[in-house]
């Protein structure tokens, strides 16, 4: 220590935990940044080569405009102010949904912690929800945990399934490209990854050889546990078969492995002849042994779907087959964290229990989610047909999901560029083309890709007139900047 | 692999993380579980010798019949939907809170997700806030960081700090008895809980002797590098003098200690004489060297104070002299779980930005919140002055916070009737008092305490007239208890 009282930190880069030095989140990384820094810059009235910085690095509906759905925001407006319950404004089906969860909460109050897997009657009516789109098969509010969103319950997941040391360490399964959460948290547990690649060529489908490949190494080094699977797939968007998803329940049980399925993408799906299938239901439908064995948790989001609900931070996870002493340990951990915030869980209530025909909010409530996830199919068709015309760029079909995943073809003075200044070259790309367009999407290294190949990617979000100028804009960039390194 | 094909869970107990397994979280443990069940008994018409349980297990004012605060719910219901924005009903004040709140989010919804450290006009405000508290002694927004409650605050936190192994793995230093949270994060961290005792005798103050005798044998075999601070205590009540905090603050510069200061009851201060100091402007007002070194985080909370907002799950931390570099990790890691819910990220902002004199909503805000803190210090000093009546019963003053944590005297051959059943004598006491009254409180065990006493935590949130028959109930049972077994 010095004289004048200065000297090193308790905690600096050298001190601190390595493991959270490790993780890196891409998608809302140094990219976005810079975007909210030239935002900054054009409110100043600094002068730029646009005259607004679109954010598709990330997807968050409302932000790009998309319209709250009224009776979700109605039923937790009175949930929130029940004074409300008296003003005639508001349709009886909302104040109905509102009186029954408001007699469920600590004295009638949103304000009052709730129990920490949330609310009793909210997770019978997501078990219902579960039974109605599995076709009857049977869900168990006691399996159901809400979420502070889908991330906390991957958290809480994986928390669980970490153990080990060298080569006993969890390995976890997970695709490449994949959201950067999944990195994220095995780096902050202390984790092993294990990347399986998506096939490209294949529309991004997941092949069980793959998988095996994947395994079979990973075994030399860690002991691989767990398999995550995203479905629909972000980044990638692809809708995964029936056929697929039998082959992956038969690999984790032929492997004992335990199942994570990523499902928060299920409302979305636009592709002719794409179907989703829940892990739970296929699992159930090929019954014993793998029904009474393989332990799957699935995860769904309000931030998702037609309600784009991201801000309210909710959620679910059904866990299947679970050791009942694991489940206790479970429901203890995340006892600690007190309950999942009661707004997102009241909002995810009126999902799970939407308007019946009859009631008055029914048509307008069924009218407005249409309308959203038809205009959603729309963009990520407009999206694949303009990138399709463009000259180094290849865009497999959005089947579902939020986002496009385009591979572009990089000239090697630009990959040298890049490399000279230490930048991957997705990353020297997405930068120049978000200082020239004001346009923030995420380079493909931030999601993981096979090695020499480029991608970014971006949300379909924007208003179709806003997207198409967008995905224009996109093109021509691409363009010059192919000349520009050529 | 049995041929029937049922087999081992590849997640069991024995081969699940074992840092989760030793997590223990008494403020919701077996007690809670058991009032859970006796609440569904009463309902199913079940004969039980009370009719009603009151759990006073944890500070959940709403639950306890505590009102919102008017204001608060109008801005956030205004947030939620903003269609009320027309409606003559609702106060200006509140509309153009709302009205400024939904500019500053994405799309103008509290749908989407806000900056990761939250939206930085509420990061604003809680700086103006805590510039006010604090006589002027400048707060950075830049270094407020919104969060999901106080829990995840201090979950982040340890988590940048967390590192080493055998000798040289951190030490926590946390008070003695504790609010559970502390031990949990420890344990699921893997941290070394390093225990210093308050002093029960003198209304549970901290002693800096104590804390050297904590760190030097704490010494011997982990690396101490973090001191946990709960002023007002949880779940002890004491308010800590001036002095104390800054003999602390010496210490931890001595000592070269990380300072995590738990602030949430800093509203809640009911004893004569008795004042709130915050760390952060004890630490500036000693002037250096301590103001430019010593690294400290300081939480609040929207669950507690006057207006007990729990299940909006917000609240903010404040960093002090944390490296730069560092404060970019923790920015990362917080950025992974994308954003702290918006609907409690509002409701702070109503709380730290209330309505002014000449506002519409002046007069009933400071009414409603003046009466919430009178009531809770009227109940402060009932719960002292009945306990003290009880022979066998000894409670400190309950100087601030939510609690009473009374000291009891249990006759020798009810410790040994526990220990046979392989119970915590406390928790025997607590076990019984739930089956026979009604009342559900927290074992002292479950926050630690000096071997061979015994105590309880109960809140006094209870409306004043039931917290009265509580306390009798409660008084009558200790008699009973005691006589039974001696």
């Amino acid at each position: 220590m010095a004289e004048n009282g200065l000297r090193d930190k308790v905690l600096s880069l050298g001190s601190m935990n390595p493991c959270v030095k490790r993780v890196e989140y891409a998608v809302r990384g140094p990219i976005l940044s810079r975007a909210v820094e030239l935002e900054e810059d054009l409110k100043q009235g600094v002068k730029k080569p646009f005259t607004e910085v679109i954010k598709a690095n990330i997807g968050d509906a409302h932000a790009m405009g998309q319209r709250p759905i009224t009776f979700l925001r109605q039923v937790s407006a009175l949930c929130l102010y029940p004074e409300l319950l008296n003003n005639p404004q508001l349709p009886d089906d909302a104040k109905k949904r509102a009186r029954r969860l408001l007699a469920a909460c600590g004295g009638q109050s949103v304000g009052a912690y709730t129990a920490s897997p949330g609310i009793e009657i909210i997770r019978q009516d997501v078990a219902h929800y579960i039974q109605r789109r599995d076709g009857g098969i049977p869900a168990n509010p006691a399996n159901i945990y809400l979420t502070t969103g889908a991330s906390d319950g991957v958290m809480s997941t994986l928390k669980l399934l970490v153990a080990g040391e060298g080569l006993s360490r969890t390995g976890v399964l997970i695709p490449i490209p994949q959201y950067p959460l999944y990195s994220a948290a095995i780096a902050e547990l202390d984790a092993v990854q294990v990347s399986y690649y998506l096939d490209e060529e294949r529309c991004w489908a997941l092949d069980v050889g793959e998988l095996r490949r994947a395994l079979r190494e990973a075994r030399q080094h860690c002991q691989p546990r767990v398999l995550c699977i995203i479905n629909p797939g972000n980044p990638t968007g692809q809708v995964q078969s029936r056929k697929c998803i039998e082959d992956v329940i038969k690999f984790a049980w032929e492997e004992q492995l335990f199942l994570m399925a990523d499902e928060v993408y299920q409302d979305n799906v636009y592709a002719e002849g794409s179907e989703f299938h829940s892990f739970k239901k296929v699992l159930f439908e090929l019954g014993p042994p793998y029904s009474a064995t393989v332990e799957l948790v699935s995860y769904h989001s309000i931030s998702k779907g037609f309600m784009g609900e991201c801000g309210f931070r909710g959620g679910y996870m059904e866990v299947v087959n679970m050791d009942p002493a694991v489940q206790q340990q479970l429901s203890k951990l995340v006892s600690v964290r007190l309950c999942p915030p009661v707004p997102g869980q009241v909002l995810l209530d009126a999902i799970m229990n939407p308007p019946s025909p009859g009631e008055p909010s029914y048509q307008s409530f069924v009218q407005e989610k249409q309308a959203v996830l038809s205009d959603l199919a729309h963009r990520a068709r407009l999206t694949q047909e303009i990138f399709s015309q463009v000259p180094g760029i290849r865009c497999n079909p959005v089947q579902g999901a939020m986002y496009a995943f385009p591979r572009i073809q990089l000239p090697a003075r630009a990959v040298q560029e890049a490399q000279a200044r230490g930048l991957a070259p997705d990353m020297f790309y997405c930068r120049q083309l978000l200082e020239e367009t004001g346009i923030c999407v995420v380079p493909g290294s931030g999601f993981g890709q096979q090695e020499g190949t480029y991608h970014f990617r971006m949300t379909i979000l924007p208003p179709t007139e806003k997207l198409r100028i967008l995905l224009e804009k996109l093109s021509q960039f691409h363009a010059k900047f192919t000349q520009a390194y050529s």
